[in-house]
C-alpha cells in the first residue's frame, strides 16, 4: 500500500493510495488512533471512487459514527488504465441492446464477470487498510448500489469478515446466487420506478438474501432518487450493527 | 366526551373516555399543556384501545416526542358490545372459507362495511380530543396495521387533518380505492413472509397510495413479527412530519 496525497477538511482526513495499481481513498477522522469500524464503499458505473456521493455519504460515517471509510476504482473506472477487454465486451452488448436483446442480462453477465477481479481486490484492500494504525481490526461493513450492489453481493457472500450491508438498485439476475449465501443483516434500498432495474427482479434479490436481518426500504422515484432521508437510516443501521453504543437510536 | 378514569405513570397520563358510546384512551404526557401533535392509534382484529402493543407504541410517543396520542375500540371490540350485524356477517365468512372460499376478499368487503361506522367516529373523536387544554389543535398523525390499516386507509384518505401516517399488514383489496385519495406521507410496514395478507396484495396497496413520500419497510417474518427497529423508524418518521425539531434525526 502507497500512500499518494493526503488532506484534511471538517475533521475528515482524507487518504489517497493505491494498493497493487488499484487506487483507492481511505476517510478518517482526524487524529484518530486505534481500531474503528471500517465501511467499504462500491461506487456505481461509470462513476469512480471520490464520486460525490460517495464522498458525502463516507463524510458523514467518518464525522458522525466516527468510522473509517475506504472506496477504489473498480476496474476500468476513475484513475484505472481502459481495460480493453471490459470495453469490448461493454461495446458488444451495447449492440445486442440496440438490436433489441434486453439489457439486463447482459448487464448481469458483466458485472459477474467484474466481480472476479473485484472481490480479490477489495478482500487485499481490506487486509491492507485493517494493517493501518488508525483503522485497525474493527467490525467491517459494505456500502453499495447499483453497479456497487452487483459487485458487492459477491464480495459480501464471499468475505467473512463483513457484518454488516446496505445494498440496493440491483436486481435478481445477477446476484441471485450470491445472494443465497449471504447472512449478515441488509439494509436494501430499492426505487419503486427504477427505469434501469425492473421492479420483480430488485425484489427478487431482496427474497433472494439468506440474511435473518434484512430490511427492504423502497422508495417512489428513478433509480437515481434515493431519498436524503434514507442516509439517516443507513448510519443507524451501520451504528446498530457496527457500531459500540446506540448513539442515534436512543433519545 | 365523558372521562371514566385518569392514571398516571413513568410520565404518562392515561384518561380513559367515552365520545357517543364509543370508549377511548388517551394518553399525554404528564402536566402536559397547550397543543401539540396528536397520534390517533387504530388497533389489530380481535385486539382493543388498550392491546399491549398499542399501550407500549403510545408510551413511547408521549415520552420520546411530548405527544398526545388516542386509541378508540372498533365496533364490536374491547368495551363495545357485540354487534350481532358484524357478528353475523364474520360467521357466515368463516363458513364460505372452511368451504373453500379465499378469505383476503371476504376480509376486504368486512373492513369496507365496518369502516362507514369508524371514519365517522374516528373524526369526531379527533374534533372532541382537539378541543381539550392538553392536547389542542396541533398535527395529526395516524397509526394503524392490520385491521387498524384497513380502517385507516378511508380514514386518512377521509381526513385532512391527518398529516402523515404508518400503515400496513394490509392488501389492496381492503383499500386500494381510498388508498389513491391519500397523498400525505405514509410509512408502510409489510412482513414478508405474511400468513394473513399475500404478499403482492401488501405491495399493490403500498403502489396504490398516491403520496409523492412514501416509504415502504418489509422485514423477514410473519403477521405480527414487525421487528423492534421498526418503532424507532416510526418514531423518526412522525417526528421529521409532525414534530417540531429533528431531535431523533440529528446528532
Amino acid at each position: 500500500m502507497r500512500f499518494i496525497s493526503e488532506t484534511s477538511s471538517d475533521g475528515v482526513r482524507e487518504q489517497l493510495f493505491t494498493l497493487d495499481e488499484v487506487p483507492g481513498a481511505l476517510w478518517t477522522p482526524e487524529g484518530a488512533a486505534g481500531a474503528r469500524p471500517l465501511i467499504l464503499m462500491g461506487h456505481g458505473g461509470g462513476r469512480h471512487k471520490k464520486d460525490p456521493d460517495v464522498v458525502a455519504w463516507a463524510r458523514r460515517f467518518v464525522v458522525e459514527c466516527g468510522f473509517a471509510v475506504a472506496a477504489v476504482d473498480v476496474p476500468g473506472h476513475g484513475d484505472r488504465p481502459k481495460d480493453e477487454r471490459y470495453d469490448k465486451i461493454a461495446i458488444e452488448n451495447q449492440a445486442r441492446v440496440a438490436a433489441g436483446e434486453e439489457p439486463a442480462p447482459l448487464i448481469a453477465g458483466f458485472q459477474a464477470l467484474v466481480a472476479r477481479q473485484t472481490v480479490p481486490e477489495w478482500r487485499a484492500a481490506l487486509t491492507a487498510l485493517q494493517r493501518l494504525e488508525h483503522v485497525g481490526v474493527g467490525p467491517v461493513g459494505y456500502w453499495g448500489v447499483s453497479l456497487g450492489c452487483g459487485l458487492g453481493v459477491p464480495f459480501v457472500a464471499a468475505e467473512p469478515r463483513v457484518r454488516a450491508a446496505v445494498l440496493g438498485l440491483g436486481g435478481a439476475l445477477a446476484a441471485a446466487e450470491a445472494a443465497a449465501r449471504i447472512t449478515v443483516p441488509v439494509e436494501f434500498l430499492l426505487q419503486w420506478d427504477d427505469e434501469r432495474v425492473p421492479r420483480a427482479q430488485g425484489l427478487a434479490l431482496f427474497d433472494a438474501l439468506a440474511s435473518v436481518e434484512k430490511t427492504l426500504h423502497a422508495n417512489p422515484g428513478k433509480h437515481g432518487e434515493i431519498p436524503e432521508f434514507e442516509t439517516d437510516s443507513t448510519l443507524r443501521f451501520f451504528e446498530r450493527h457496527l457500531g459500540q453504543g446506540r448513539r442515534l437510536d436512543t433519545p
